[in-house]
């Protein structure tokens, strides 16, 4: 059995990017007094990633290229593959559930459309949420609200590690097993 | 001059409290293999407090008679003083500063609707954020969206300190300088 993991950076207030789709909030405070020995390292979580999975637009903005190992994304748009990035309509969630059951790690790298879908099914084993030391007031939220695609659960989570660098503290969360 | 701290607890996903105003999801995981020795002491926390400033849900339900320091409750409804519990109308955020200008260190209790009118006008100088570990899907957010009573402005925070319990990690932010 593998596991579906989600990494994201938020604001304090549960922003992943601001209004306008922007990232350049997410950046240090400049000040590393807290910084933890153990970091993210982002190599080395990948090295236990065998699938990638991301929204139609984190493609279009290039970052399916960003990856030496196979990549799906989710869209309704028909397309021929890609060499490894592959291009998938339907019932995401339970693709990616059934490549889990296969016993693949898959990473779910966003965006916020994609993550709420794996949310809502409550599919995610594992979290690494970055939150990042700004309140930003407005922007598009990570969790998003009841809707016709579906209601969030109660989630129990553990908190299994943490990671401090500049400010910025990444929460390692999984499942809660009651 | 003194400061206008805010603590308050919330689920990863921004709740502080469930659909039904419950507060019952506050609690940890059962594990504290990753407690700090440092913990969020409320009694200390309290030592260096001269106003607790709560809404008028909240002393409703008794929590002013929780402090033998002095108290504000925020209200539209004109009461007269009950021992060191004064009903304040009007700019609740102005006071408070008038307060800590005055060198008093003002704690801002909650409910959310306070809360929110002091983000609105950045007026926090400290926050001490409980995350509690798990997802609520659905309830009272602590961080409103923007509305006629105002935008929440960029703030820029500094992580300054940090204590785990059970899962809970509170994370001590202060207004960054820059």
């Amino acid at each position: 059995m593998g596991k579906i993991i989600m990494t994201l950076a938020m604001s304090l207030d549960g922003f992943i990017a601001d209004e306008n789709g922007g990232f350049d909030w997410i950046a240090g405070q400049g000040n590393g007094a807290l910084d933890t020995e153990f970091k993210f390292d982002f190599g080395k979580f990948l090295e236990d990633i065998d699938l990638v999975i991301m929204g139609n637009n984190c493609y279009k903005e290039g970052h399916a290229k960003d990856y030496t190992i196979d990549v799906w994304v989710a869209t309704r748009e028909e397309k021929a593959d890609e060499g490894d990035i592959k291009f998938v309509g339907g019932d995401i969630v339970g693709a990616a559930e059934s490549e889990k059951a296969a016993g693949k790690n898959v990473y779910i790298f966003g965006g916020g459309v994609l993550a709420d879908a794996f949310l809502k099914a409550d599919a995610i084993d594992e979290y690494i949420i970055g939150v990042v030391p700004v309140i930003l007031g407005k922007g598009r939220p990570l969790f998003l609200p009841d809707s016709p695609m579906g209601n969030t659960p109660k989630i129990p989570l553990e908190l299994t590690n943490y990671a401090i660098e500049d400010g910025i503290i990444n929460l390692y969360y999984k499942k809660r097993t009651e």
